[in-house]
């Protein structure tokens, strides 16, 4: 049975064959642990994950591939940065858009580090005013963190803008790209982006299980976690070459041999290409469920720019009602519920209901859009009733 | 052209074709995120997450499922148990043989939490003296850390005999599996065991990228991850229900699928039958090795019972120019340094050079073992000249 798949935001599916042929032909012909074994077969793995690397560090035009390195998922990319980077008495800046991979690592320190957050309220569209963002800086500010799209509203950040204002400040920018790697030009050095985390499985189209961070090549972490790299076993101290110095252990290799084949896909097409599709298919799903009585959708006002999420709320039906009906009687595949987001939530006036987030990618078509509509039309119907 | 592949301390190859199977209907039928959709995709890919958990928990002889939390590999899981448990002033207790996955940590935590360290040193076969175990506690060791089995000598740790010992004391025990989850019989209870760190990809016969860490339910732990989970979103702290206190962020959902075959595999045989059979052809290889003029093997003695790694010198010969040679002439892959692990080199007496390690695995054939002693000979023949 056909799932009509408009859930991008959480993973992207399906993925590309070329990404599930390479991953096959690791797991078949070289999935030695890459690094370790001086063997052909090591020594092919090491090579692919570079290349990896190389894909990755052209499309967000990073100079050196080695200084991005690979993690399990972004939430741990975020993790490595923030834990890594804060020391005691810092104050933070972050926005009210958030994600919880942020937000919590932020809270942790402020109760073990005893550090300041400044979270910057949104609008209720998720759009941040530049003009209230550079009232935030105070003489203790060391880090920014910024989501650079909301994964509830889909609002686009201006982190161009941010990292200018950090940078004149002397002040670290961190970008989570959870909702616009492959989705929305990023250029780390235009941009003025000191760390960037990044998930694979998303619009990068690559498997589950592989993401990774850019650090800025003058920046130094404290590694999330020191084990084994292959490199320098005597000594008793993390190494400082890069990406080992933030690779302990063994790598995904397998998931980062498809997640070349992805990133290779979105170089080819270009991501400005990929972001004007989806955004007409974006518009068109707001178009269609705008219409439908009781129904509003939050973030960015339909025309103005924004990623493929639409979050939406039903008056009078509880929004994981409406995603159960839509995947049991429609075989439609969104997310209810909170998104991990909660001050999101807040200023788009949802935090007590939650709401059902559709969202649009790669693959996804008109048919799907249209289809998503028809069914909250019928769901509208019978709650009107 | 057939690789002769002999690095299975490293990770296992190739894998089973049930692995590889599951691993493809999950990415092309139902790779979306687990417990983030409540639609049917979703549904199914935290079913397997589970049933990944079960065929674990059967194997280790843990009683809930939900107390194993996955992690990017083995040294993830030693990073989140060792951070996550030690406080300042702590005195730990590890072994010589321990991998750099528990060295660095530890040496990471003496310079910023203050802990004491005792490192207890092995014989050069890298067996343990249970009285020097005993005399190594003291009032402030809290947590002592064992490897099951040395990832350069193959010596099989008494990890039941420290459980015990820890447990009369109010100390808790971390055991890092890496060499012998899947290969030598663990059961948490019985061993008393209170972590268990291990990865998917070795002995699990599982994908790269996979790996673990049982946790006593009485044990909490501070997460090495804060983020998102899915569940109580709006929660500024962690959350506390387990898996998901440990397990912030999208998970492998794809490799965790192919491991749930390969454990079901394990469990199938029987580790005992697995253990037998590698202990024969890794007697067999070392019978062989030993013939060879020049050759010492490292490690306990032929007949003594130890996992399947064989490391060895050759007189005169640098063991990396041996590995490479044997890769480039001979199509056999193992693994020539230090493996991460200098104290063991210590005790082995090679530090200075390192060894050349060849280790066999769940495929392992005769044909494959006969076809490196051969080798070998040779080589040694080379050198001899």
């Amino acid at each position: 049975m056909k799932t009509y798949y408009l859930d991008h935001a959480a993973t992207s599916w399906p993925k590309p064959p070329e990404v599930m042929k390479a991953m096959n032909e690791c797991m078949e012909l070289y999935a030695a642990n890459p690094g370790r074994g001086a063997h052909g077969m090591g020594v092919k793995a090491s090579r692919v994950l570079f290349e990896t690397r190389k894909v990755l560090a052209k499309l967000f035009h990073v100079r050196n591939p080695n200084d991005i390195c690979f993690a399990l998922n972004t939430t741990m990319a975020l993790n490595l940065a923030i834990k890594g980077f804060v020391k005691e008495g810092d104050h933070v800046i972050a926005t009210g858009v958030e994600h919880n991979s942020v937000r919590r690592p932020l809270e942790f320190l402020k109760k073990t580090k005893g550090i300041a957050v400044t979270y910057l309220e949104t609008d209720e569209e998720g759009h941040l005013d530049l003009r209230q963002v550079e009232k935030a800086f105070t003489s203790k500010t060391r880090l920014f963190v910024c989501s650079h799209s909301s994964n509830l509203l889909g609002s686009i950040l201006p982190v161009g803008e941010i990292g200018a204002l950090c940078r004149a400040r002397g002040v670290k920018f961190l970008v989570d790209a959870a909702q616009s790697a492959g989705i929305l030009p990023v250029d780390v050095e235009a941009m003025g982006i000191d760390m960037l985390a990044f998930p694979g499985h998303k619009g990068l189209l690559g498997p589950l299980g592989t993401g990774g961070l850019y650090i800025h090549p003058e920046l130094e972490l404290v590694p999330l976690l020191h084990g084994g790299t292959g490199s320098q076993s005597e000594a008793v101290d993390q190494p400082d070459v890069r990406p080992d110095r933030y690779e302990s252990g063994t790598q995904n290799a397998v998931g980062l041999a498809g997640l070349k084949e992805g990133v290779s896909l979105i170089l080819k097409e270009g991501v400005e290409s990929i972001h004007r599709r989806e955004w007409e298919l974006t518009q068109e799903m707001m178009e269609g469920l705008a219409g439908v009585p009781g129904v509003r959708c939050l973030g960015p006002a339909k025309g103005a720019d924004k990623t493929g999420i639409v979050s939406f709320v039903m008056e009078g039906a509880d929004p994981s009602e409406v995603a159960f009906i839509l995947d049991q009687s429609f075989q439609i595949a969104v997310r209810a519920g909170f998104h991990c987001t909660p001050l999101a939530h807040q200023s788009a006036g949802t935090a007590e209901t939650g709401a059902v987030r559709a969202s649009v990618g790669y693959y996804t078509t008109r048919e799907e859009v249209q289809h998503l509509i028809e069914a909250v039309k019928q769901i509208g119907g019978h709650y009107a009733k």
